[in-house]
């Protein structure tokens, strides 16, 4: 087998075998294809296409290029993977829910990266909180109060994350067949038996329109049927940003409220629908409806507040932060923006907001870039919400006082309010089973 | 201007503009843009094309980014250049003619590579004969006798060598944009003020058809007319050897042989139709016919072959080997081919011959091998000779027995013996002005 023969072939739009994909992923691994040979065939891909067979043969090569997690001593593993979004504390708030109701949780996040924020960021943002252990110990902890949550400490699908820098590089990162199998990858590798997927859709997520995340969301539930993984995907809105706070300790606090019964409507309903499809997965229940009652119930008598409670103790973290929200770390500056007029929220672009929160510290431009905890930004209005003039649309915190004035002016001008009733946006596109 | 952006317009099928192309150009020379990202760009380009425009802009671009010659103190030059062959001794037997007829001729010509030859390693068969010179010594050459043939001594578009490398690498070599535009960029470099083209066909050539040697060539004249350089191409077949002799010194023979008159037919029809068109465009008569004439004269009165004597004089190279073409070093094993069975040669794949010349070592398959100029392949029968069973078909000149028993054998099989009469294929196949 010859890379040129590989290139040549997907160039001239023709389907690459099973054999042909497992080559080049090891042999790009391994670092005896370039990039630049990988980065032909990426663009040739990207441009021409893969089959739902390539795609998958793409993963499945992917998934086994490094350490492949073996969960089948803690038991049936369903994992929870979401696209990416700004203010997407679903994880921290979901997990400790379906732990409490019997699903085994053992789930790995990433660290955030460019606009988009990462669970592994905001685990950390609880003092003490080991994010990086051992496996024995993480599947101890399971194993023990049914429920772990760490960063990536194994050598996951390192395939995946060399082409993943690549397609960066290249410009080559919006493409279904090349997201599909980098997401599926990372998943299989990970031990998960059953997937269900949050794919976020709208301005604050790589899938812009319903029509690219449907497309995305077939394709990983062939990818599932054919390896063998069943997978649900729940699109959901990612127009705005989710929930009220965006930014690591705002984050955390927004998620320990909602965990106490504070929760706001769409990170709710993002909530309810995983959350009953996960029990469905896992054999805990086939009627949704009663699924969702069964979590609003779980939430209402604190015991999935004391889950978290459990999974915090148990991971090294400061409990008493969790108790009282009140010691975490606060902003040095803490400035409103103001509506200059009445009407109501037409659209607040998630993308930028996320822009605005990196820029005050809280997310990364570069890998190697420090976060800042305590900064980021506080949403008393959401699309749909009326507003008068001299109200107050919002809170930057921040602690650098030209970074917070700049950000107060970004964040007005993305507020777009208009005279007419503004329609609130459905939390869940569609569900594809 | 952004190397990404301009990869994701060319993925997105959107034409580039011309500052966009000279950014890519000059940052990629520069090294300021990695090959992983030409690679991507280059894929782009060759599965989504490139406007007539932008393939000129490349063009121009390339041509530029490196030194540019200026042949004015010369005067007009017209320059021939062919998209390459085997048995292609056009240039040593062609430019002495024009130049003796009028014509200035400095021409720089590059080595071997691949399974076709170059015109620089043909000159260095000759003893003594010095391709690589200093630009004035060039010039003064081309006043003093009207011509000079030598190597690429200058930093000639060093763009186009570095991408062509970059193709090659990647397998984006055939590709009618990339073609034209790396042909045409070397020509403008070399200072051409009009450009005949010998764009070859068949087996042989990197155009497998007649169509795509009339797309490259309609290419490489609206290049031609953009960037003012007058250009004619004529397309020529390459499907199986051109002339006798394939090899260095056996070429440099035929082409001796043939300024003395003693001209296989259709290599004297390559050049009374190249060096027809040369002259039309160096104002020296537009009647084609009467240019042939004119040609056919000049190889006739032995002026021709005295002007090809004084150059390979003016370049210190050792006239006797001219005078007496037995000086020349012989292979030490000269093996004969024999048919088999009565018929006439119905096919003679140029470019499987052009391997069993590399294979005895006549060329290089890579850029730092050394070659042997006495080894190569006489060719006594073509397509559309009869032959009977026991006659020679051709002799191969060897060095190693070992090598030469091989390619008496592959030579054989090369020979496709029909018992029908097989038609002689024209030499020419048409011309685009």
């Amino acid at each position: 087998m010859d890379i040129l023969e590989i290139i040549a072939k997907k160039r001239d739009k023709h389907e690459l075998s099973k054999k042909e994909i497992e080559y080049f992923v090891r042999e790009y691994t391994a670092g005896n294809i370039t990039d630049y040979q990988a980065a032909a065939l990426v663009m040739a891909i990207y441009i021409n296409g893969m089959t739902i067979e390539e795609t998958t043969n793409l993963t499945l090569a992917m998934a086994y290029s490094g350490d492949v997690l073996d969960l089948s001593s803690v038991g049936n593993v369903v994992d929870k993977h979401s696209t990416g979004g700004i203010g997407d504390k679903i994880t921290l708030i979901l997990m400790p829910i379906v732990a409490e109701l019997g699903v085994k949780v053992a789930k790995m996040s990433g660290r955030g990266l460019g606009f988009t924020g990462g669970t592994k960021d905001k685990l950390e943002a609880i003092p003490g909180y080991r994010t990086e252990i051992g496996i024995e110990e993480f599947k101890e902890n399971v194993k023990k109060v049914g429920i772990s949550l760490i960063g990536q400490t194994l050598n996951l699908a390192p395939a995946d994350k060399k082409l993943y820098a690549l397609r960066d590089s290249i410009n080559c990162t919006a493409n279904i067949p090349l997201i599909s199998s980098s997401i599926m990858s990372k998943k299989i590798a990970a031990g998960a038996n059953k997937i269900v997927l949050d794919v976020t859709c709208g301005s604050g997520a790589f899938m812009k329109n319903i029509k690219e995340a449907e497309e995305l969301s077939k394709t990983m539930i062939n990818i599932g049927k054919l390896a063998n993984k069943e997978t649900v995907c729940i699109i959901t809105n990612m127009d705005q940003p989710l929930g009220k706070m965006v930014g690591n300790n705002l984050e955390v606090i927004e998620a320990i409220e909602a965990l106490k019964g504070n929760i706001q409507e769409d990170v709710k309903n993002v909530v309810l629908e995983l959350g009953a499809y996960i029990l469905k997965l896992d054999g805990k229940g086939n009627n949704i409806e009663e699924n969702k009652k069964i979590i609003e119930e779980i939430i209402k008598n604190g015991k999935a507040y004391n889950k978290f409670e459990e999974l915090v103790k148990n991971q090294g973290g400061d409990i008493s932060y969790i108790q009282d929200i009140n010691k975490f770390e606060k902003a040095k500056y803490i400035v409103p923006v103001i509506a200059k007029k009445c009407g109501y929220i037409e659209k607040l672009n998630a993308e930028e907001v996320g822009k605005i929160a990196v820029n005050l510290g809280a997310g990364r431009i570069r890998k190697e870039d420090n976060i800042e905890y305590s900064v980021g930004i506080e949403l008393l209005k959401k699309v749909g919400d009326s507003v008068v003039q001299g109200e107050t649309l919002a809170y930057i915190h921040a602690n650098d006082e030209e970074k917070g004035t700049k950000a107060v002016e970004e964040l007005f001008e993305l507020y777009k309010i208009s005279e007419k009733r503004a329609n609130k946006i459905p939390d869940i596109l569609k569900i594809i089973i």
